[in-house]
């Protein structure tokens, strides 16, 4: 299989994650688009996701899968035994929605914000910018903080009571922050605390050189 | 279980869709929240679903499940065959790929056109509005029109072979385009052929009184 990505992508990231939390870090293939010269928005990129956007996932059959979500369901399907997105559909339901929620109140609305507010990619890709719409968005990721901090204070995982796709969602979430200096308040303990706890693993610690060469 | 909705709504109704597929009508009490009041922004509902939308399932353990996706995924595993959400890795990839994608370029876009750019809920509700985001969002959904004519020149239904969440999504998209207004244009042929057919289920056609008293 071979994955298009970026390494320091925060969507990417969660891809990566996944890759290497299912130990399937040998049988990918990464390649490369470069976003800062817009790559994602020619034509060769978008006939692999419409979306315009990384990561995208090849099969060896020729089919693309786009969108994080879909790719770690795929990836975490492979073995018959899904750790990241749930066995009882209590399970999955409580994962999907607050991976969901990850994307709506946090990782989506930084993004909107970096691609509106700030100068994003740069001036030949931001071709549009709503830059009142960006500053909300950043309003938004700073409340989807407080809430993210809540949910952390009652139980040690974003889904529940283990490592899931919600907690890397939330993870691609901070590692956007960190990016746009979107600073997570210091008063959101639990939230700093799990965070702490999420770069111990592995497969968070070696996101990015993952796809370089051994 | 019980579904917190609104009738005629579009997100709504994908759950609804999906209660009848699965023919899971007789487990569901429905009770509505009053859209239009803005009685979903206010901390009763909220409490239920921190992000303000319907629909949302709550189960007889008191767990609530927002988001339409995470509430599908639920309904589609109790019976323990999946027929929404696929049965191999490639197939739930494909699924899950395409509904994401139908609302990221369909059913989302037209609802921020709708909240933004439209009366939408009526002034008391939507309390912040930017209608140059709003009419961009327009505009996009109509590219996503195109863009699923296409894919339904090749196949018969959204995500392949056959019926999935991937068309419930694409359904909600164009329930919203109705009510919004927002016509397909006469010449996406396959779009407007694959929906007359989807109108044909009794799923899609029972939807609005599925919730009504018998
Ligand atoms: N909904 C997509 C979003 C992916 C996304 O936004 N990826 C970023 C890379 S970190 C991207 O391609 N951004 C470029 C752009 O939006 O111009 C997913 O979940 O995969
Ligand atoms: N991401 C949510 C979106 C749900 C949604 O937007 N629902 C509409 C009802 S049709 C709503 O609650 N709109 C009210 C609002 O946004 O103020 C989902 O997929 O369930």
């Amino acid at each position: 299989m071979t994955i298009h990505d970026w390494s320091t992508g925060p969507y990417p990231a969660r891809v990566r994650i996944a890759v290497a939390e299912k130990k399937l870090r040998s049988r990918i293939n990464f390649v490369s688009v470069d976003l800062t010269k817009g790559e994602h928005k020619k034509p060769a990129f978008l006939a692999k996701n419409y979306s315009g956007t990384l990561p995208v996932l090849e099969l060896d059959d020729g089919t693309f899968i786009a969108e994080c979500t879909a790719i770690t369901e795929y990836l975490d399907g492979l073995d018959g035994s899904p750790t990241l997105t749930g066995g009882t559909p209590r399970e999955t339901g409580l994962i999907h929605m607050m991976s969901k929620r990850a994307e709506l109140e946090l990782l989506d609305a930084i993004s909107v914000y970096f691609h509106h507010a700030t100068p994003g990619l740069g001036p030949h890709v931001e071709i549009y910018q709503n830059a009142e719409w960006g500053f909300r968005q950043r309003d938004k990721a700073l409340r989807g903080m407080a809430y993210f901090n809540g949910v952390l204070k009652k139980q040690p995982f974003i889904a529940g009571e283990f490592f899931s796709m919600a907690d890397i969602t939330v993870i691609g979430g901070l590692i956007f922050a960190g990016l746009v200096k979107l600073e997570v308040p210091a008063e959101y303990e639990a939230l700093h605390a799990w965070y702490a706890r999420m770069n111990e693993r592995p497969s968070v610690k070696n996101r990015v050189t993952m796809s370089e060469p051994a």
